[in-house]
């Protein structure tokens, strides 16, 4: 026999040392767990530091962010390095991060994705990954009796809402154009017209972009004063679109819109896609959980979910299972297999055992990973009920708040909304007493005012985040105005993960937006010591106090 | 104020509680880390259970995998379920699983992946994940010097190598389309054809159909004896596409083809993309790796890589880091922004801090996983020299199996190679000594000798997994023949994860197959007591010894 180098009959690395590395790393791991979900943990992070200030910090603890030198580190560094990326990285689990659609993960959903971490594989074929694909099938199955869709509806597990949406569009056209669409691809064929509403998800027009089907051939709905696309405007935009010598394809409806958290009208907009002949798509992916709650003006909200052809839920956003976790179902039994199926003979053999239920081939991609598990410990653990609960309470929470901002004794009416609460969204500007003259909503961009008012949020938002007291997003897009007269920079505080959460830390964040506005607009406060201090800094763990 | 239930004022889960279960599952997941990766391990594995059978293991242990019910369970059956995944799960990290192009995590990149999974958040803006925003960059730029590319290229973490190959074919049409196709997509376009070997990767046919192009405008060209794409018969291609009517795009190159591990010539395709102005794609999501190989006959193999346009590799592959982690680089500086920005108003504000650095516009979805993260530990701990030593490692162990095969004094040549050895791919037949007439190479599909040579894989693939043996996989796929001249069912082995991987754990899998083989076919040896046997339950947790 040929004569090969040592290095094959010897390991590479000592089975000891690496299991010691996960141990450790697990323990550093459950301490910030449980560390920063008690109130006031987002200060422990270590403020605003840029990517230069960044790479210093791991430098100088000898281990530089560059893999330039390339240069193998000892275990000591590599705990080091988890240290680092603890303090440095923002504390989407902290009770005051507000910024995104997602945070504060609980127990369950994250050990869920601890399993799947460990036990690696893909959901591609049974074979691999038995377990995680009846799990898959399971959590699908829970997701489509809760939408209310037919039980043999067809679904899947997606990197991401933006995809979710995405297979709406690949399966509507399929469905539309058939074979000779997925052969020959759309160079022949009038342009197909998607509609949205001006508040939907960007994801709708990157996908036209992606799936060749043109962001122009997106078109924007106008949406009432809730945020919900009118359905008159929606009709008027599909005849228009046939006199353009387009072909009207899809209406992308949408659940709990990114900024104002608005629902769309399904009855109305199932009426108008049988009538054309369209495809309806919704994109739950912040707001599909609304059809957990027990309240009825909130089940209003979503009737009529149940008879679109398909839809997006992310349970990684407000249901708090850690990202990516990202379902697409479909009622149409089988479409994603036979629109998407290429039968490759190295993977979907049907020779192999238990083939029935390899999910491999429904996806436009290959291998994916197992999210489901983590939804599936999730709701395991929480039950139906905490669902519904965690989903009523999010939205007691943000009316609290969006009352506890007009209502609050201090704040003299500083506080104005940007609209109604709807689902969890709170939308409000900061108004200092130097500008309280001015009316927020109607002030003219391009004037002064308008430029004073849109720095307000930015500027509150910047000390906020120095100070690890909250990170709110916010931003200026304006509810169906042109970009020319846009509303100036509102706060957009979203409530998800809300096991941890109460209604005193979210006040206490609209407090300490009150106190940092009066000391950027009037110096005399400023100059109190009333203020929320402290520059948090690695060196101590102590939490803020006031 | 209005009055809110009380639950607004109340945490919904214990957090002693919530971080005990956090706790407990560590524990249970770092012995399974440690137990898993010792020779033998794959027979702890539950056998073969149907999903049926898993359901009733599931229910029978009070925690069943039907979510129906709906009602919560407890801290101990949280900890039951997690026992029963584990037990029941594929061993993907256990040294005798080959079955797949990924497996074998390695610590580093395994508690990477539990950081991101603790620490949560996205990396589409700096702000949110400040951390994993400059790892991820570290780790392309790595990649970039590695491959060779200009050191302002740009890249992306993306979910999969089938949307990294995706993100070629985007690319490559706005490249040549420009704005026009952004806006008003493929409509009035002549069709654009993209050549890939008939040994790529079926990502890129579904590719075609996911962005509206069209499988039939995915070229496939014929490949010589080593798998790799013939460049005359590249050139033959592109000029029938044009007398097609068809407007050549992009050359789809494979480097570690996924049966044959095969390579394209490089220096070939980029002249002939030069002379037809084609985009020049590599599918590196296997094979890439060799570009950090010591050997000059692996070096040469990757010969012209950095000339590419764009490239694919999955860390998750062969460098065994947990799924999933997979980057695209194309050398155009900023294209991915170019081509894919939406500037979604309420994420990508301008009047944030550090707003340089933000990846999420580059993407066309929204939200991605920080995937660079445990790679950045993977590659920090193990360092350039490392993962040399474990391609060339992964090398030779691929090269003493098949001449372990071959040579083996107790094989009797039943092991017969459908190709040479290429990077760590290992196809072989088992012929039986009642089928030893023939050559499996050259037998006709159809014949009942072809059918009975067909069986054999399959055959002692099944009593493998059901001893938990070894999990290799197999295929019929043919090297250049019709669907209907296809080889008969052979082994495809892939070597990865190498670092706990020694030869002896792979000649064992040899033996095994030989001994099943005769177990199956020659009856008076099937009845000797010398056969690896055992039917792994649940109860015992004994290693097989032989």
């Amino acid at each position: 026999m040929t004569k090969m180098s040592n290095s094959i009959h010897e390991t590479s690395a000592n089975l000891k040392d690496e299991t010691k590395l996960v141990q450790d790393a697990c323990s550093k791991l459950v301490n910030y767990f449980n560390e920063i979900r008690t109130p006031g943990a987002l200060t422990q992070a270590n403020g605003l530091k840029s990517p230069a200030e960044l790479r210093k910090v791991y430098q100088e603890a000898g281990v530089a962010l560059s893999l330039e030198d390339g240069s193998p580190h000892s275990h000591d560094d590599i705990m080091k390095a988890i240290d680092l990326t603890l303090e440095n990285s923002v504390r989407t689990d902290a009770l005051e991060f507000h910024n995104q659609l997602y945070g504060r993960s609980e127990a369950p959903g994250l050990v869920g994705q601890y399993v799947t971490s460990t036990v690696g594989g893909a959901t591609h074929t049974f074979e691999v990954a038995p377990v995680f694909t009846v799990m898959e099938r399971e959590c699908l199955d829970k997701i489509i009796k809760v939408a209310g869709f037919p039980q043999n509806s067809d679904g899947l597990f997606v990197p991401g809402g933006s995809m979710g949406n995405m297979y709406s569009l690949h399966l509507a056209r399929w469905k539309k154009m058939g074979e000779r669409f997925k052969k020959e691809g759309l160079y022949n064929m009038k342009p197909l017209a998607v509609f949205v509403s001006s508040q939907a998800h960007y994801s709708y027009s990157k996908g036209m972009s992606f799936l060749g089907m043109g962001t122009d051939n997106c078109i924007k709905v106008q949406v009432d004063e809730k945020g919900a696309m009118i359905p008159a405007a929606l009709e008027e935009a599909i005849l228009k679109a046939v006199q353009d010598g387009k072909e009207p394809l899809m209406v992308g409806a949408t659940a709990g819109s990114t900024v104002f958290g608005s629902y769309d009208n399904y009855p109305q907009i199932r009426k108008i896609c049988d009538k054309n002949n369209l495809w309806m798509h919704i994109d739950g992916c912040w707001g599909a959980p609304a059809l957990m709650s027990t309240k009825p003006e909130i089940k209003a909200l979503v009737e009529g979910f149940e008879t679109a052809d398909s839809f997006t839920w992310n349970p990684h956003k407000f249901m708090s299972v850690p990202m990516q976790c990202a379902v697409f179902v479909s009622r149409h039994e089988n479409i994603l297999e036979d629109c998407n199926a290429q039968r490759a003979a190295y993977l979907f053999q049907k020779d192999k055992e238990n083939t029935e239920m390899d999910m491999g081939d429904k996806t436009v991609i290959c291998g994916r990973n197992p999210d489901a598990c983590k939804l599936w410990f999730a709701w395991k653990m929480t039950g139906d009920k905490g669902w519904s609960e965690r989903v009523d309470k999010g939205i007691d929470l943000a009316r609290d708040m969006a009352d506890y901002a007009i209502n609050g004794e201090n704040f003299q009416g500083k506080f104005q909304l940007v609209a109604d609460v709807s689902f969890t969204n709170i939308c409000f500007w900061y108004v200092p007493k130097s500008l309280s003259h001015l009316d927020p909503s109607k002030v003219k961009k391009g004037t002064e005012e308008w430029e004073a008012l849109h720095k307000v949020a930015a500027g509150i938002k910047k000390v906020l985040q120095e100070r690890g007291l909250a990170m709110i997003g916010f931003q200026s897009v304006p509810l169906d105005k042109s970009n020319d007269e846009a509303y100036p920079n509102f706060f957009r505080m979203v409530v998800s993960g809300v096991a941890q959460l109460t209604a005193s830390v979210l006040r206490k964040e609209l407090d300490d937006i009150a106190r940092i506005g009066e000391e950027l607009y009037n110096d005399e406060i400023a100059s109190q010591s009333t203020i929320a201090s402290g520059c948090p800094s690695r060196q101590t763990s102590s939490r803020q106090t006031e």
